[in-house]
């Protein structure tokens, strides 16, 4: 088992990360402090793993909730759901929280715990590659408003997250796929060895080499936790991790949200930013060629939908975190390994690339 | 017009208390950093005050949303309402938020703020004495649940608090009694020579004397602060404030939100802990006179409802923010001027006062 802690300060905490870890009763009541225990999780994931998860809290006071799989299940209402049964058993602001499942699971669990009676303490156990190297570390949380992703949250760190590698060798091989696009994302934003070490490796991810997963989600990990401890309130370097993200999300809300993955619309989004840096002058026909070809190796869409025209696009953007008094800002590279803080674009350019790649 | 501060670090902010500051348009924009302004408020307060706010705001991207006037209102469904407007402005993560009128606005706007875009900057302007000399301050946000009152919500700290007197004079009786109620509990729990001051000038504040009101929201402030930088998240001496309100909290949510007044449920509430306190043999039955003597100079109730039997009280108060473990906490007195930290009391002992008050 490999430990990286995020710097935090006072919301300092580990992340595990090893195979096996769903067996170790001792780690995980290591971060437990009360006798109530809430666990989080979905369809998908309760037959699979719910029954081992429970058996490590013999002893305490565990109520679970199963939500349905799925984006389009990330809402206040999902949460309100969670809030419902935390106080139909009395549950009081000492009890616990563990999230178990992908990233869904794991801002929805975490926003209900920052919420509940102004804040609980909660676990993430991530049972998919994407909220293994990116969504369970750095304490966001939320939900999706009909009108933008993520709108609805709060900062809130948990006590711990364990990464279990094994429930890796359960996930289907799109998901596999999804949650590649925030790995290549850490290469292409800080981290450029990494990068060509994806080329390389591409292949052995996808076929599932222990090996090579445990090391992408142990270097992901490690370039999350950096920029998070850096600047835990996304007022500075934490907007790079959002490389995509804009157009992701725009995809995400415009088509619906679960039909496309989450990882799928960044994969597609960040195909689009690296036009746009083109444009700008700052990345070459090269690099961009790069970038589109790992995700195509990874088995990711790189163009966008054609119901999304750029007008469109442009009104989905036009909501965004990274927006100030409502003028889009986006995470643009300088070079592979290198990202921009959000920055304007001129509007020409952002439709050319979304006429262009949109077609 | 005085100011004072309080003292949070990173997140200080200064409370205003003066006659006229809703025509101080510097004051106001002093705060505001973002082109885009909501302004929350609701149907009782808007057409007392909204027109004057907006005024000072003349220039700026500015929106409102009036919410239903009432407890029963303080939801989900209504923040939900203040995310909506939000997202379909295209408010961005730099935009500002005022929450213009009493306790169920300030923790609506204030819980709205908190969460969209995972938090974005506030300001109370409270409207009501209640409001004014408690919620506005301190950074407790939320809304109710069917099940418990206040129990979703967030720690989020205002950018300022602006306290004009002059909407003291449009307040209505009740509102003003129920006010009361909380300024009556600093001297209860930290400060006698408030208390006794209250005992000789209560007819002066319910004849709405603007000097005495002044003192009165000043030094209730002022305590309110001193509590709240000693002990921002609650885990010590701020449960005192909580004085009364686990009995309170009770009748509202029993009684259904909306049918007393917060303030009303609480000195109810301070009533019953002041018994419980004799019983323990803490307070003297004189000490009790005063307390319930200045609940009913200050046309408060003094009794509770007689639908809610010591059961149905009991299992209302299960459910709480101070209980650990399920176990039932209450802040008692250990004299006039000063309170405990939560404490578990004997049942039999509990029961005794519910009963014996529920008559």
């Amino acid at each position: 088992m490999k430990t990286l802690q995020v710097d935090l300060g006072a919301r300092a905490y580990p992340i595990y990360i090893g195979s096996g870890l769903l067996d170790d009763s001792a780690l995980l009541r290591r971060h437990i402090q009360s006798q109530q225990v809430m666990v989080v999780t979905n369809t998908t994931i309760a037959p699979l793993y719910l029954d081992r998860v429970l058996n490590l809290l013999q002893g305490l006071h565990v109520e679970t909730v199963v939500l349905p799989d799925g984006e389009q299940y990330k809402t206040l209402d999902s949460v309100t759901r969670i809030f419902d049964h935390l106080l139909q058993k009395k549950f009081s602001r000492n009890a616990g929280l563990i999230a178990l499942g992908g990233g869904v699971i794991g801002d929805m669990g975490g926003f209900a715990a920052a919420c509940y009676q102004r804040g609980i303490s909660f676990i993430q156990i991530p049972t998919t590659l994407l909220a293994q190297v990116d969504s369970s570390v750095g304490g966001k949380t939320g939900v999706n408003h009909p009108l933008g992703k993520n709108m609805i949250g709060a900062f809130y760190q948990p006590q711990c997250v364990i990464a279990d590698m094994a429930v890796l060798a359960t996930l289907d091989d799109r998901q596999l796929s999804a949650g590649l696009a925030e790995v290549i994302k850490y290469g292409l934003i800080r981290d450029p060895d990494f990068f060509s070490w994806l080329e390389r490796h591409c292949n052995d991810l996808l076929q599932r080499d222990s090996q090579a997963l445990a090391y992408a989600v142990e270097r992901s990990c490690w370039n999350k936790a950096q920029v998070v401890a850096a600047d835990e309130m996304e007022t500075g370097v934490r907007a790079t991790l959002n490389l995509g993200h804009t157009f992701g999300h725009a995809i995400e809300t415009g088509m619906g949200y679960g039909s496309y993955l989450h990882g799928e619309a960044v994969a597609i989004g960040t195909c689009l930013a690296a036009d746009l840096s083109r444009r700008q002058g700052w990345l070459d026909a090269d690099a961009v060629s790069r970038i589109e070809r790992i995700f195509k190796a990874a088995r990711l869409p790189i163009v966008p939908p054609s119901q999304l025209d750029s007008k469109r696009f442009m009104e989905l953007m036009a909501v965004d975190k990274k927006n100030v008094d409502g003028l889009i800002r986006l995470i643009l590279l300088k070079s592979i390994g290198a990202a921009t803080l959000p920055v304007s674009v001129e509007k020409k350019l952002l439709e050319m690339t979304l006429s262009d790649y949109g077609g």
